[in-house]
């Protein structure tokens, strides 16, 4: 059985080619003016009334009968009542996932360092971990597991001394796995609580919930607003757009292959962008005809055949070399690489996210357990950002410590520019530190 | 002579002091309405009309005679001239201060790593680095060549292709101190265009002015909320808030030396921050009275005098353990340890911009010369961000390719994980690369 499928189809030999390519790519988030009023109106009822306002704000907006703070919070022990009940198979996964997760941030921790001038002057950088990280977890539906091992790990392996979950629970409802998670990655404090009111306690502290240092985690727009209102008061991760998958393939995969990692995005939702771009356009078709063939198999065939038809694209260029170039333009989340020789082309690969190489290697392998992070640039951003990491976690001091001699002779420079600047103290300053 | 001065005292001891803490570190930038709606005036405009209006708004915010954009263009030739036309020593001071920044920031270049499991799976990060980035510099008074040497340096240090520089000219004046750093920090193209407008450009791109990745750089309040406002279309660096300075001091140093350096951050502006906090309280008031009879013979003494009245304070502690704590929960911009032995406190702090070790390492030779970066987090933002650095230009692609028996394995975990979140495509994109 096939289902026709509107599916768009360009070519880079067009003229047109660059501007249909922009207006594929074009996506802003929609700034509601009414969100934002709301979300201001809830960050200053948790600030001046804490505890109180989240509590009220849970009860109106998850449907949850809380009386007091006390009755959302989750002790540490809840979190492990939850790993004996899921399922073995389930738990496994969880901690093998964790496992390999955890082995590859290890590689991103960073070190301190210092190097000792002729004259004696030390200057390095002293790296430390945040305090506190808060990490916000989704309820219901879009409430992933592996989001909690992505976000609660690398802030763990830099060495936060405190990690503290919100996440909401409409109508009471508890995710299992989600709590499971949260045991397995070593998350300290949990709340039941969520949305713009979660934030505003996480930023501000309230009597019960502790002031973090930065908030990382996926949310909606309600929440995304209100981590940008908060932003300067706390660190912020990236306020993530919708998910994307650009898959550049020699047409030597299997097309099902090609047309299930394409899926694999566009599952996700209506928003989401799978791109498949190949030099050979008898390929191209045959990745078609697996779209229509397995569509109408997939559990979420509504929400992909949407997301395909409104952002997917079929993109035919003359060679490997012009894949690469329309990769380096569009800057995607999740690149694949489904190709003979992709060694050959990795150094060419100037922005992307998560770069996924070879036949082998599905983009949803990368989602869950190959060790990397799933947390990754969106619309472009990798043009400027990098992956969640260890290194959001950590901070840096510089540090300098001049010797007599030193200071003696960096006064004699400062001096000169300081008083270029007209900033007269600065440059008293230094020169107070001239041997006469 | 010596002029009465009303200076905060506080003690730790005090069982308020928590409350007049942070009472004293209270600091939020206005949000101003009407200054919102005229940047989001001014992007709108020039990301739909491009250089025609960016000329239009720099005829006139800044006075400027220009007919076209092609007159708001300073070539690479025009910065030489300017090194020409400083002084000598300028020049010197200007070269030296560029090359040791530029070698204590070859340090932080980070490079690509790999590494490779027992089945062939590669996993690591690509480190490449941005391909543009944008340099904001302010024009008429607070135009620091110090300034354009601490932003442009990190990002070629990292490899950018391509720095360019906007910098307005009230009425035409150029300062040809800024030029000359340009020149010698390897800026490669300079826009003499400012506020909202050159920030709109960079971030959009216009016919004249290239798109870039990242607009790095301070500016004023139209300046500071048009990075707030693109920030997403590109990477911005922290919106800086005033200067800060905590001097920690046992009481042996010279109390000019550290009057001096209090005065330093004073004479920036009237909401800058000079702390000084010492267990010695003779000391603290040898400080002040030291205070009191330099403060006359500042060039910027009203700044100073408003500054240290309005926002500075004396406060004495117990001991340096007690110090130490009060750096932490202030998490300064500037910390300057001015002890006997700094190296024994240095891995008790926590949170800081940049620590000034010892009673030689005056703030000013960090601002100028010693090589660190003098762009560092303000307002306890030291709590999770980091001093501008190499870091800043590059980004990270994380780099995943799975042997077929890596796949395989992997793939029984991903499955396993996609199922219970109800993601059936990443479970069976998965499992294609399960061996049968």
């Amino acid at each position: 059985m096939t289902t026709s499928l509107a599916l768009r189809r360009l070519d880079a030999a067009d003229p047109d080619f660059p501007r249909h390519l922009d207006y594929l790519l074009s996506w802003e988030s929609v700034s509601d003016e009414a969100v934002n009023r709301r979300v201001l109106d809830i960050l200053q009822a948790v600030r001046e009334r804490g505890d109180a306002a989240v509590v009220e704000f849970t009860r109106r907006f998850d449907n949850v009968e809380a009386g007091s703070m006390a009755e959302l919070i989750l002790p540490r022990e809840r979190l492990e009542l939850a790993l004996t009940r899921i399922s073995p198979e389930q738990r496994e996964a969880l901690e093998k996932a964790a496992g390999r997760v955890r082995l590859y941030h290890e590689r991103q921790k960073q070190d301190s360092w210092t190097y000792t001038e002729a004259d004696g002057t030390v200057l390095g950088q002293q790296i430390t971990p945040l305090d506190r990280a808060g990490l916000y977890v989704p309820g219901g539906k879009a409430a992933y597991p592996s989001s909690v091992l992505m976000n609660a790990i690398p802030a763990k392996v830099a060495g936060v001394a405190e990690v503290v979950m919100v996440v909401p629970t409409p109508r009471g409802e508890l995710n299992e796995l989600v709590l499971a998670a949260a045991c397995v990655a070593g998350v300290d404090r949990v709340f039941t609580i969520g949305g713009a009111q979660a934030v505003a306690a996480l930023a501000y502290g309230t009597e019960s919930v502790p002031q973090v240092d930065k908030i990382v985690g996926p949310g909606n727009i309600y929440v995304a607003t209100a981590k940008r209102h908060v932003f300067g008061q706390v660190g912020i991760d990236m306020i993530a757009g919708p998910s994307e998958i650009l898959v550049v393939c020699d047409g030597q995969s299997d097309p099902d292959w090609i047309a299930m990692d394409l899926f694999s995005q566009a599952e996700h939702d209506e928003d989401a962008q799978s791109i498949l771009v190949s030099p050979d356009a008898d390929f191209l078709e045959r990745v078609a005809e697996s779209i229509a063939r397995l569509l109408p198999t997939m559990e979420r065939a509504e929400i992909i055949r949407t997301s395909l038809e409104g952002r997917g694209a079929l993109i035919r260029v003359t060679d490997l070399e012009q894949a690469i170039a329309v990769a380096n333009r569009i800057a995607p989340e999740h690149l694949e690489l489904s190709v003979a020789d992709p060694q050959r082309w990795l150094p060419k690969i100037r922005h992307a996210g998560a770069i996924f190489m070879g036949r082998y290697t599905a983009e949803a392998l990368g989602d869950y357990c190959a060790g990397p992070n799933h947390v990754l640039p969106t619309s472009g951003t990798a043009r400027f950002s990098s992956p969640l990491g260890v290194y959001d976690f950590q901070k840096r001091s510089s540090i300098i410590f001049c010797s007599a001699a030193g200071a003696s002779e960096l006064g004699e420079t400062a001096s000169v520019l300081a008083r270029g600047e007209s900033l007269t103290a600065h440059a008293r300053s230094a020169e107070y530190r001239i041997k006469a």
